[in-house]
């Protein structure tokens, strides 16, 4: 029960999505510390402040599982031919070049901006793949982790949480030469990757700490009390098979798992880095981090898109998480991920906007369906077969595959970085987003169709409120910091490109 | 030079895109009548209304080439297995089941809500392919256009401009059994088609011409001139080889020709289609139509999916138009539209959002692109060659890509269907939307990566004025009837649906 001195906050929307399906009536209430302490029809037994949402749908805050926030400056500037054939390895050229001009304070510019964006498409949790360390000759500045906590100011900023995943990059590749573009990336070797690594936490911690002791968060005996409601955390990254040794790569995955951080790579995004894999060590990636055992439940092979069936099975059997990034992938050529190979296997897709060619994390979510429909020729790809017993609870038919997509946006995309949120459930982080159930791109739609029709339809204008631990950072579909960012972003851009 | 009792409006925006570039300080100014009649920086002689758009950039409206409204009804609703392999032709089950349902008023009310969608994206012109005829057991209405006339009511009453083409349906397919649930569809032979199309035509071209002779719309030397500022117009659209045998597909062709109708036609949507064809004719659809002789410029292959290198020529030599329907071939596991071949062979493409799965014209044009991204594992497929003389003038290497996925959005979809716009020109229509410079999906684009970043980003929250003929339909992202066409069609889908 509540103590009487605490303040609660009952959020009664029209319908509100959880365990699966939408239900009418049902509030939300959530604690000072941003925790969701009832989901209840009866919240007028309880001492809360009422804020009814009326034509409102409430879900989940979305969580982008991959991103690379600076790479928001290349939008619209790389969608031309700059070779005989361009691919991804042409357009990494034009993006390594933008890379080079970024000072610290545009790089908080440019994340401000993807920030901003994700938060008014209701994503409330990122995971930043961050790999700018160093001024652009490779020089440290003053502080090694500057960039890095430029990147997480601009998160605190906007009001998302925020997984840093400080990247580990060693070497342009297997049996080539240092690549002078890269010199902002390097770091040698693994003890100076965890030693800074180290003093990012530290740094962070300190703020998150003080952060989250505001209000009466203390740890109920409810089994969900190990979600702290971290804004900021640190996991590790290394960078690809491609950009990290062996032996690197092993002492950052050992100093990951005894610090329980979350690891993400880069994972068989293009042929030619599988390949490159088979010749320095005789695997493909991922049967390499099998067999060195470093796969687990808390690593994320981002991309997996040049993944043999059989490979599946070493991700589903280390409980591991495939991040994929459609929009990213259509974008740069790099294939279409066998997400029906991983939902057959049990291996949970998170999903990432990476690039921000679009910030449209449903648009990434159908596009998992939509693209296997166009290599196949078939529909309802993904979808559960209809005889089958299914593992996922209160799902109908009808959304029974939209509820499947919409989880790769929320909840396996929360699990991959750890954050508190992802679904909405007592204990876990107040972060949803709502959407205006009178809006064109989803109007109509009832009970059992407004899932499907948000996952595969819904239109930006949709988004109307945004809250991340139970504070709103959207409101009637704009930020606060809106006219400011966007100003600062403008300029930025002007510096860069004119 | 303009009479002194003329009105003439100039609009003022920050920029404008007109010959496939954006300029700064050029006004449009239009005529009562709604015709472009200067694009001027010396607006300031002219004694016109100035309007001025600060913070927008301004462009042609959308024209979106093929569109069956009433399928706006089951958005969201066949997203789900029905079959253990399902596919186009399992959705069709669904879709014929919604045609059944619908009361004329009903497909109105589908078909405004569809139109109102639209003109919220900056679509200003739409080519409806009506196939919905007669009662739901076969029966004529007291009036046969009856339905086709409630979908024109939604179009005028939204504001769009529509080419309404009148569908002849005759039967399931070569050597099959009528379908019961095609026979609001059909009529039987080509003389009542014709006779009926002619009915429409005069309904219709009545209502048109009172329309059109407000201000002084009168005809001027230029060599536009041809161009009729028409509203609302009919053409033929022969649904397909399956479900018109060829005898009557040649008669409503030379009706079409004899009266200089636009005829679409859909086309290898679906192998099985193609492989009918070849059993019942001998050739290809494409190769059937050229071996009649009915490929001209005023004819759309509605689709082209499944289309051999070849068969390109056959359309490129006619002058024939593709209309692609990407978000909707995606959803229904279609497949590919070789744009490339097309574009290779000089072939228009035009974009079309068909089953209205979602209404984003500029989502259809960009994969138009990725798809084909996906395909080939490669980047700026159809984009011009750096060195190759382009044909498309004004076009920088910047843009070039996103302004040739732009005309298909534009220019190629109102010389399909016949709408007096898709480019902003002296003597065409002014219809044009506009987009908020500041909206964070194209925050920071100035004029050279603008129309790349609005074709490859653009959140419909950017999308803040239309209008049709110089007149706005949609002011600061609202439609005026917007509650009231929402209110209905939510009320429809109670009907329908629970």
């Amino acid at each position: 029960m509540q103590r009487a001195d605490e303040t609660l906050t009952a959020w009664l929307p029209e319908l509100l999505y959880t365990e699966g399906r939408f239900e009418r009536g049902l509030a939300l209430v959530c604690d000072e510390a941003g925790r969701i302490t009832h989901l209840t029809r009866d919240y007028q037994t309880l001492a809360a402040r009422v804020i009814r949402l009326s034509d409102r749908a409430l879900l989940p805050g979305l969580v982008n599982a991959h991103s690379h926030s600076f790479q928001r400056v290349i939008r619209g500037r790389t969608e031309h031919r700059v070779a005989a054939r361009d691919s991804f390895w042409t357009w990494r050229e034009q993006m390594y070049a933008a890379a080079l001009r970024l000072t610290p304070e545009d790089l908080y510019d440019a994340a401000r901006m993807a920030f901003l964006e994700m938060a008014l498409t209701g994503i409330t949790a990122v995971g930043e793949f961050h790999y700018l360390h160093h001024a652009p000759d490779g020089t440290p500045y003053d502080d090694p982790n500057l960039l890095a906590k430029e990147v997480v100011r601009a998160a605190r900023d906007v009001g998302l949480r925020i997984a840093l995943l400080r990247v580990a990059y060693a070497r342009a590749g297997f049996e080539m030469q240092p690549n002078q573009q890269q010199a902002r990336f390097i770091e040698h070797d693994a003890q100076r990757f965890s030693k800074q690594t180290d003093e990012l936490r530290r740094a962070l911690m300190c703020d998150t700490t003080n952060e989250n002791t505001t209000g009466n968060a203390k740890a109920s005996s409810d089994e969900r009390a190990d979600v702290l409601l971290k804004h900021v955390w640190v996991g590790v990254a290394p960078h690809s098979i491609r950009a990290v040794p062996l032996d690197y790569l092993r002492e950052v995955c050992a100093y990951a798992r005894a610090a329980a951080l979350p690891v993400h790579m880069h994972i068989a995004e293009q042929p030619a880095e599988v390949a490159a894999c088979q010749r320095e060590h005789g695997r493909t990636p991922i049967a390499l981090l099998a067999n060195e055992d470093l796969l687990d439940a808390r690593f994320t092979a981002v991309h997996a898109v040049h993944v043999k069936p059989d490979e599946t099975c070493a991700l589903a059997q280390a409980c591991a998480h495939v991040c994929a990034c459609p929009t990213t992938e259509r974008n740069l050529g790099d294939g279409i991920v066998p997400v029906d190979l991983f939902f057959a296997a049990g291996v949970p897709v998170a999903l990432g906007t990476d690039s921000h060619a679009q910030i449209d994390l449903l648009e990434d979510a159908r596009e998992l369906e939509y693209h296997l429909r166009l290599q196949k020729l078939e529909r309802a790809v993904l979808a559960p077969q209809p005889n089958a017993t299914s593992g996922e609870p209160h799902t109908d038919q009808l959304s029974a595959l939209a509820a499947r997509l919409f989880a790769c946006a929320t909840i396996n995309g929360a699990r991959s970085i750890g954050a508190p949120s992802g679904a909405l459930a007592v204990g876990r982080a107040a972060d949803f987003f709502t959407v205006d159930l009178n809006d064109p791109s989803i109007a109509g739609a009832n009970e059992t169709d407004l899932l499907p029709a948000i996952v595969f339809a819904l239109a930006r204008t949709g988004v109307r409120e945004v809250a991340v631990g139970g504070r709103l950072v959207v409101q009637d579909g704009q930020h606060q910091a809106q006219t400011q960012i966007v100003e600062r972003f403008a300029r930025l851009q002007r510096t860069l490109w004119q």
